[in-house]
């Protein structure tokens, strides 16, 4: 037996980056976090700290910064495949890069002004080796309730079941989303646009029997509408909604006050995927 | 010389409450968390655990859902002064009442759906005793950026000074404002939406020399168009962004790409009164 | 009426300062967040973007790097009196100056080896004018604990309350204390150590009504042990923790298991002072 | 081509149970945060809603305060193997469970008293199928520091590298660790604390060429030291601090004063493991 070293790879998280064009007096704004993370042969350093294979963390910083002004920072995709197939074509020790972006979101208010928004967070994580990219586009933070059209129950029980069953609740979650496309050419905001509109008319329109049937739909609806996706795994925390107890003070509530809970909260967590798509060549959720 | 009980309150914190008004197939939707504080005598309950002058902090929190059964909870400065009212006005051991509420905003997107906005949290908090009431009203977490149209010169230097001039800067804040109310009786929805969009309006307009100019401007303009406000304080921290130095790699950068700084950042704080407004009769920062 | 600035100030945020020092081998590690803000004459930049009066908050920054060097970080309270007194002491058109520092504990390891500690934060907060001087010491996020020896019963009841009276409850809490001296000079490590221990005693060794009576008996401890505090102000959250119902499985549950709740949360605050203490001179509580 | 369900999972996440035990008047007191994720024949509930064979999330929660009650909350790992046993043993649909937990330590204060340990998280992850077992065990937010004894040079340049060489800086990380055990049976307290000072003695007594060989000796120092492990994986950021600038107030710095940095940071991800370990069964990382 021998102690040995596993799979490793190193980067920059978080590298903060803000763009600003000018097209004449109006001027447009992009603001990425960008991580970056290298693998190949750095079985050197781990072992003796001979770092003569080792692009410093310092290095993706600046070519993160060197990138936006060279290229452009455009849209998420497409400037993490600039920074990934760089480093794989540069770096003769690199076998594969990953770059992850998280975008935040802007609105105008006038020609050199902006709002930030704050309803979600888009995000993008790319996977270049030689033979080989992956893209996997998705979006966090975004809350979406019903307060009706939502119903639980027939469930299994045991011992130690005392949920009662409702025909009539609250579904709220908050939508961690992210999804594999088939190639790394597409018109990636109106993919991204597209994909996030059919996510929340599916969660919308479903009259739901279970946040699982919720999900399913969700996910079937983004593959139905968008060719170019190969499948989506969705993360849907139940967000409770207590039914507040107004008896003791001679009031009814039929499905108007409500306790919202912190936790614990159920997770529900799926994929919803093309009984055809070529496998995932890399570990692609984000 | 002994020791003694000084200034004190109690209450509960927190409180979520998220109501369902339902007129017919269309539902609203309600979120705020509440927070309550009563002061009066209390000496007992700290010097001899005596809780016979304690109303529990549990029946604070009870008081907010049956409240919002029986009269709704609608805007958040009338629900709290519905709520502070009722504590000075049915427990003779009160003497004050403070209630604070945070509301979240939600989106329409169908009859009973909805996404949670997060652009900003609205804020206010309410101050009940027998012989006044006093509102305040404000927002969090806001930020806005300009681009351009900001400057920073002509300052001050000393031994530790090595800040370069600058004649064109990004100028970017999160706006934390509180404004207080002449009286307790307005349309708060619009008085609201109006204040906000009054300090927006200010930011993108006023063209800065410095984010003092800019706070003073967005007060200013709040007060002239808000008769019923009587002043307003605002913590605008400065998030700086700093011009990427691209100069090793032979690239200009002409104020297009920047780093989005953390910490430590500039805070600037300030109040703008009318100076014939009454003063405050309690501490009415939030 | 007309439209005037209020009370302002301005300053530099969460400067984070790490300094070593070198006795041989043996290095020894501070870490302090420093905040400074200033106050004076700042009409100027408010109102027309003049900027003569305004030394940088990156001069500030720099001052705390600077002086660490010069004179050592050393204790919170002397570092912060020192770099108010600088800003009050070398510009004329700073009338007071208010600093702040958050101090992270590291815990010894090796020669030049050292843990973060994560029970508390220590804090203080000074402020200077040309007359006079104020010194506030304090904590926060320090948890404790007690399994037993805590009863809440006999209160005030309305219609709205329900709360069961309890002979045995946990009491747990994240005190969150502050202290204003006497003076401006005393050993500012043994005066902090001391009155943590008494508050800490203080908990642990009440046998507690209601948590206003721990607070009391925590705020007292500190003032009967510690001369050279004047009062001390507390803000004790009432960590609850409810008796999981466990009778739906026939299993008895005499104070053993408990869910741990998150919000909302009682929320108890109050002040012990000498009652010949001098008044505070700046609004004290951090 | 069809739209399908693929890989999916559901639970409860963050049940928060506190318990205390009592021996005479010394109490003992346990505080865990429990996630459980079930996974089996769960395509019904997604595609029609109908729900038969799912256990509802509440019925998870309350199986770990009854658990808790009938068993003791005791070692993580052990607890989250009865838990998963459980639901396989029981639930004919369920083919697998993991539960996660996050252990809070406490320090004892007196006989009913105790205080929050800050310094670090302990974790464990089990899977539990009919055919295997697998137990991760770990722990978060531990920071530690080297103020010396630690270089960078040597390391590969392209046109973006401008970082300096050094060889003398600050070494910082805040550990990531989950390791994978041989079995499920072990003494999981002298385990988990072994480890841990495997790791950290690792840390203190490296000196480091890069954060690489750093990490690489944490890992073999646990493995040569607990034979029941099999792997671990390490996850460490590079809290970088930035050795301050004086020389424009004429002051040298031969580091002694930093500037903690936020954003962005190296992060290192590695695994050390044994030539001969069986290969996971489960996704092992939490």
């Amino acid at each position: 037996m021998a102690i040995v070293l596993g799979p490793n790879r190193y980067g920059k998280a978080e590298t903060r980056l803000v763009q600003v064009t000018r097209d004449g007096d109006t001027h447009g704004l992009t603001e990425f976090t960008v991580g970056t993370a290298l693998s190949g042969d750095l079985t050197a350093t781990h072992l003796t700290g001979d770092n003569a294979g080792v692009l410093p963390t310092d290095t993706m910083k600046n070519t993160v910064y060197a990138f936006a002004k060279q290229h452009g920072a455009g849209q998420p995709e497409a400037f993490a495949l600039l920074l990934a197939r760089h480093f794989v074509g540069t770096q003769p020790q690199v076998v594969r890069a990953r770059v992850t972006i998280e975008a935040t979101g802007w609105e105008r208010l006038g020609p050199h002004s902006f709002r930030r928004k704050g309803d979600f967070t888009r995000l993008c994580a790319v996977t270049v080796e030689e033979s080989f990219t992956q893209v996997v586009s998705g979006l966090k933070d975004l809350v979406v309730l019903n307060s009706t059209a939502s119903e639980f129950h027939g469930f299994r029980r045991d011992r130690y079941t005392t949920l009662a069953e409702t025909t009539d609740r609250i579904l709220a979650t908050e939508v961690d989303a992210r999804w594999r496309h088939l190639s790394d050419t597409t018109d990636w905001a109106e993919s991204f646009e597209k994909a996030k509109d059919a996510m929340v008319n599916a969660f919308v329109n479903t009259y739901s029997l279970s946040l699982q049937q919720t999900l399913f739909s969700m996910g079937s609806r983004v593959l139905e509408s968008r060719p170019e996706i190969a499948e989506i795994r969705l993360a849907l925390p139940n967000r409770h909604h207590y039914l507040a107890d107004l008896s003791p003070f001679d009031l009814a509530n039929p499905g108007e006050v409500f306790i919202a809970g912190d936790r614990p909260y159920g997770l529900i967590e799926g994929t919803v995927t093309r009984d055809d798509a070529p496998p995932a060549r890399a570990e692609w959720y984000l």
